[in-house]
């Protein structure tokens, strides 16, 4: 079955970008998923094409009117499409929603400019809102391609077997332990010798898993006290579920 | 002055990728920024030019080598660059951090692919780990475009007069209010009228102001609790000290 992602756009050229390459771009190519893009330009108003207007109330920007998304995403005709408004304002993306996500057959996906969208659209046609962090972009685009990318990897076939997402970071809420490759000692350009951790050396399995354990959660206390708590996790599954 | 990111990658063709188009691509005609990329697999080993091997250890996939990532980076003879490798495991990118990377006048991002890392390269060059959120994506890549974007809008003379990032999401801490733009009185195709708020309609800008910062707080409060607690700002401190 093809993973099928909708985009709701003002530049369908920014799309595939960087998911028409490596892992996702040959699952694309392979039909693992595909995408149709719909430009709203095509459904704006009068000779300019207009898609947006002043807010009401006063402020700078520009808003992009319901009326004139209203019609691109009708022109879609997928009501059993899962629609969602990339937005700051939104849930966050988490590892957990991009596998539901992923496992979500067609999924909508509505990106803003400027101030953003008219309130009223999202009401109207009850648009999930998901955030994929706590900073302002250009546009809903970029963040598009990020989600639609933390889901192609998920989808089956398109990891090998050699990269099977088995232990990775926040699957079990933990920050990822430190890796380490050939050469076993490494001269650094300083001069400075560096050396693998002997306990990844020892083939010692029972004692690399727990060294890798404790690695993991060290640093996870030291760098995201907030993937420990309780009350973290209590308002990470708030923060999915309103 | 030109923002300029050094980028080391294995796919240099993703960039600029999304970043060439819009507000960043005219921003990057007019040389408000710059960038450059390092193909890291030129510096790869023998005559498959490998850049990664199987992780001391043992376990699925393959880590990028430290001896290799760093003749790519020395051949940027870049030394006063900040470095920074993506990677989920990082403190979080937020709109505090993206100001300040806005203002560092070069900056390096190392793109990981696979398993990620050596973790001695990251030790011996001290290369500060930013993520863009709580997921996994396919590379560095995509994320590297995320931290970009986010920068480039903050850059002076990208964004026009009339979109000034005064009032929006995050620089206090609060979600953004609600916006609506014309027809006044719409109606959706199920045929359900939906009004703009009589107060945007009203003219008084105290009232305006006021019904604004009380949404604000709300879909905060609603969506987003963890952004009002001083615990949660703190925790975002301690973030971005380490």
């Amino acid at each position: 079955m093809t993973w099928h992602v909708n985009i709701l756009t003002l530049f369908p050229d920014m799309f595939p970008g960087c998911l028409g390459q490596s892992l996702s771009g040959k699952a694309l190519e392979k039909g693992i998923w595909s995408f149709k893009t719909v430009n709203i330009r095509d459904f704006g108003e009068g000779v300019h094409k207009s898609v947006d207007d002043t807010p009401y109330g006063g402020g700078a920007g520009m808003v992009m009117r319901a009326d004139v998304i209203e019609k691109a995403l009708l022109s879609l005709d997928a009501p059993g499409s899962r629609k969602i408004y990339l937005s700051p304002r939104g849930k966050p993306l988490t590892q957990k929603l991009a596998q539901e996500l992923s496992e979500t057959p067609e999924i909508t996906l509505l990106c803003g400019r400027y101030e953003g969208v008219d309130q009223r659209l999202l009401d109207a046609h009850d648009l999930e809102e998901i955030s994929i962090g706590d900073y302002v972009l250009s546009g809903g685009e970029p963040a598009a391609l990020i989600l639609m990318d933390a889901c192609i990897r998920l989808l089956p076939g398109v990891l090998g077997n050699m990269e099977t997402p088995v232990e990775e970071s926040f699957t079990e809420n933990r920050l990822e332990y430190p890796h380490y490759t050939r050469p076993a000692k490494w001269t650094a350009a300083d001069g400075k010798t560096w050396e693998v951790p002997a306990v990844l050396q020892s083939g010692d399995h029972a004692k690399i898993k727990a060294w890798r354990a404790e690695q993991s959660e060290n640093i996870t206390k030291a760098r995201r006290p907030d993937l420990l708590t309780t009350e973290a996790t209590e308002k990470k599954k708030r923060n999915t579920e309103y």
